[in-house]
């Protein structure tokens, strides 16, 4: 089995380290892997995700799943959190994503416009910031400073950050698109680069009528696994979480998630996942998840 | 009958939760339901709005309105709120509005830029403010960024935000235009998800021809019921007020502010509905609102 | 006669009362009405105003007029009130303008930068500031925001503002031109809506082959006299102040401008009609107006 | 001859006036006239300026004609000041540029960007700083912004500010270019307006087939003296000197800069027409210059 | 042999001289000569940079040859000094780059975005920061602007500044491209203006037939040795580093090394060429280039 980094590897700061300590070893599996509910759908997709489950239009519906569902962490929105996330402080840790936007307007030079701050996070008792990068889009360079001042102040609080590393934008579409194992490599380097402790990747695809069209270096057979690993190792000290993506039937979405873990991944990040189904089906998920995530204990 | 959000869900600060007590329980119906009068349109549509019902042209008889017509509160911007608001201040709570903009230059990519501060609000001793937010419009980013200085000033000082929350662009046309159920939807989400306290919608419009348009998830039997059910579920923990809309007959528009109380509505905001006309029809007007919002107490 | 604002009418701050009494009660007419003259089209319109009347050049000769022709107040830019009003400091009021542009680059989307602070104004004793706003511009969302910290720096230091409010830009131009009732009247209302203390406008046209290309609900009979009375009821509160305009044949002139006071307008303010003539002739000007003005006292 | 401003003219606040008495009568010819060296083309038109004169590409080359050449100060940006001004320091006074750009994008829209402040200006002991002004450019309105900030620093820590105005951009060029009396006119009225102590302008050409394209009122008879007089009378109360401009025969240059002088300049900028020559021929050159200056003292 | 700079020529602050003297005597070759080992093309290519030696995608394997091949320092960005450093702190100086890219968006008008400051470099105990210029871009005036705040900074903290001084851009390209005499000689100079301590160049190329489209200055015979000691030149009393570029035979980068340290210049800034080998390799190169650096002790 691959490498597994442990928190003492990451040279992190005392307040980083007690919060992402707090996320690996005091809630969720509990044994330094990550699991953890999203549920920021609502701004980025709209409603419309919550149609096929009407429980789950009501954020309540998450944060009960994060708390019965014994998740690492909840991540959402400074909305939510401000009004939900008091009925269940000091239960579930809450990962506050900073950033987000709709999918309204045209997508061909994403920015994800930040929405709430380092502080607000620290003010609600959070756990971690969550930003997401839009990596290779036109407008990077306000991205990239966008996400210097979460950065440092998140530096200055001691609070872990957790980036969300989308390749994304037309250039990215030139190059064979934002699912090639070469888009996906290059957002987990340029977030390790920018200084992430913890990235959320989207597994690679294998599509070679795809990744044609990026860099020769690229051009050579790769496995699911090889994949995986090389994405892990472009992340370097940083720990990668993979994302189970749409809802999917549950056995399939979780050897997916378990080729992830042995190939080095930190932990899952599971939202439509899980909370399109019903509790009963959701909680039966999450436990399915955390029961292979047991296997995997750093 | 639809449930009704209490004060006590919103998990408030004491600051936000007491300005909004006062505007929920010490003016206007005095019973948990809102019935605001806003006398914006000066800005956002020119002093054409004025010209039926010309008293309206003055300020004051907008002020006198809401005094005398017992509002919960008037909502107005910073030049008026001045010059009008101090011969009314403690009489009639006031809704300081934050940004606004004129309808002259072309509205493809609309942003509402901001004009006054939550400070400015604090200092005249208003009990909310107002932020107009354009959904989907192609500067989105710009709008969010410049929401999040408002909430967060909102948040430093307890004062609650009203979300008008708006889908505007190219790009909410191209889906079927700003009044499809879709659009009101993602707008009310949006807005939860950015941290209103209170959202004020519009009204969606059953147009099936339009709503084409829209993402297949839309694709449904709605009737007005449902529709306005689903927009006020999407507003999560805040309250939702509708607008009345253009002057139409009183019968017409009583009628409808009921339906959207009925589905779990607020309250109202009624504007040119009420004070285009003369003061003793506004007024009458304005008690037949709030009798009918004596059924809905919360 | 139309009703005429008094200073008591306009729920000003101690700060803003005291600096505007001084203007109205103890320079100029001294009768509540307003004289200024102002000298910023050195950077407006180039010198190529000043060929006409060479001493006109030297900005000293725009002070010795506003001293000698007791006026109310000058308004110039920084430059100039660094430079110049030291000479005359406490002796003629000083109205410094903040912002300004020059007519060369094309003016589609104008936007007058500011290049002065309210901060400069209270150092240098001035007793109020002049801002430029073009409203229906395309870049009106950055005027906007640039207006409201003058706007907000004017409350903190109770200094009164002073709105040149234009109409202008490529959809003001496809409503009729910057000179219809429509224009005007909108732009009155936006200063006001604002926060300005008074607004300078110029004198709506009677145009109806133009008119025709505005609203609807301007499609009506106009009288330079109800023309006059509608912009200055939708500047509310804040005291309306016309131009004089370019060099015409003082009669005329003079007629145009007692037309105004007659409509209820606060004041005048009059420049190349005045110092675009010998310095006799200016003073005589100067006179003509201040005994016309003293037939409206207030 | 022409009327010569005094530095007692001006109205300059103590340290201003501290500092510019400095350049005027502690430096330099000493007389109330100024002398100034440039070294900003390394920077503007890059190293190719020095091909012609392998010496000069050294700066320590050009501080030392200054030194040596008894100039009233040297002008430069903040890499040159910072290190060779210090082997200088209380010998040549320093006069800092604040911003600057490279020739190669292209010059439609020209904006130079500030690269360095009024404080470090402070910091390195300078008598003055400098600010590049262009005149017309699309971007005026940055341009004014820029300069705003510089100007409220200056006036802050009473430092004079030489303005470089320079006419630029495609709206001058379709009315006739940078060069004709129309754009430097106005471009000397526009750094009055602004703020500027000392305004640096080029000498106007005579080009009746361009100057036909500026607006009507500069459609007259100009020769070079009234051309002169004229923009030196729209720099106000602020000091003009003129540019000696490329390397020409010593004697033709002198010739126009008396020209200048005699039309009531207050002095001369000679950078390439010094230092592109040898170090004796540039002190030669440099004595003459200073030799027709002390015929102009003030 | 050309004159090389020895520190004592560079007039620094006590600050900079200290920490840049650790970097030329107490480290590396320790004889007044620069070394160093960049780690920022995980960022600027991607991670296919380290395709064709496996261990070079670990960062820890640079630090570890920086150490062990006794480089003066290793240049990288904030993430990986955040995550890597700690281990190496005190044993290998840090370069602290502040703004970085990836190649994926177009790049015909670049900027390199700052994702770091001045303070995270003192705070991390960096000796010195890095910055990329990219001369000539179109957004010039914004990388301008943003350079600025670093020198500010920088002078504060008395932290040396390296200048990364890159031509590039469509008007770059349209006069030859980046690589020419013409275009990294008004890099060099541009850098030194800015105000850089050391400048990292790309030797030039001597391709005439791009040449030709560069300014008449220009068009001489050049040699590798006279370009090389123009560009030196041109850099003033800046330090000049050269890159040794992609991997290539080790005897021909050091040759080409060699000549750049012939012409005088300060050090040499070996990346790909150094751990794109295996550890022995490299550590053989390193030893290989402080051999040759020896022979040019200041």
């Amino acid at each position: 089995m691959a490498h597994r980094l442990h928190l003492d590897d990451l040279n992190l700061s005392p307040g980083k380290k007690t919060r992402l300590h707090r996320l690996l070893y005091r809630s969720g599996p509990a044994n330094g892997t990550l699991m953890i509910l999203p549920i920021d759908q609502g701004l980025e997709h709209g409603p419309r995700d919550f149609f096929d489950a009407p429980e789950s239009q009501d954020p309540n519906f998450q944060f009960r799943i994060a708390l019965e569902g014994r998740f690492s962490a909840i991540a959402c929105q400074i909305g939510l959190a401000e009004k939900y996330y008091p009925s269940y402080a000091g239960q579930v840790p809450l990962i506050l994503k900073l950033n987000g936007k709709t999918e309204i307007p045209a997508d061909e030079s994403p920015l994800s416009p930040v929405i709430a701050s380092v502080e607000d996070a620290v003010r609600l008792g959070a756990d971690a910031v969550g930003y997401t990068l839009y990596v290779g889009s036109v407008r990077q360079d306000e991205d990239f400073q966008q996400f210097r001042r979460i950065r440092e102040d998140a530096d200055r609080y001691g609070m872990p950050v957790v980036v969300w590393s989308y390749p994304r934008g037309s250039a990215i579409e030139a190059r064979g698109g934002k699912d090639t194992i070469y888009a996906v490599d290059y957002a987990a380097r340029v977030a390790q680069e920018l200084g992430a402790d913890v990235i959320k990747l989207n597994v690679p695809k294998l599509e070679p009528e795809k990744l044609i069209r990026a860099p020769k270096a690229y051009q050579r057979q790769w496995t699911q696994e090889s994949a995986l690993q090389e994405v892990i190792r472009s992340a370097g000290r940083a720990l990668v979480i993979f994302a189970g993506g749409e809802r999917s039937a549950g056995g399939t979405a979780l050897e997916k998630a378990e080729a992830c873990m042995k190939a080095g991944a930190a932990g899952l990040i599971f939202g439509r996942n899980v909370w399109q189904r019903s509790l009963s089906e959701a909680l039966s998920m999450a436990q399915s998840i955390r029961e292979m995530l047991d296997r995997y204990a750093v």
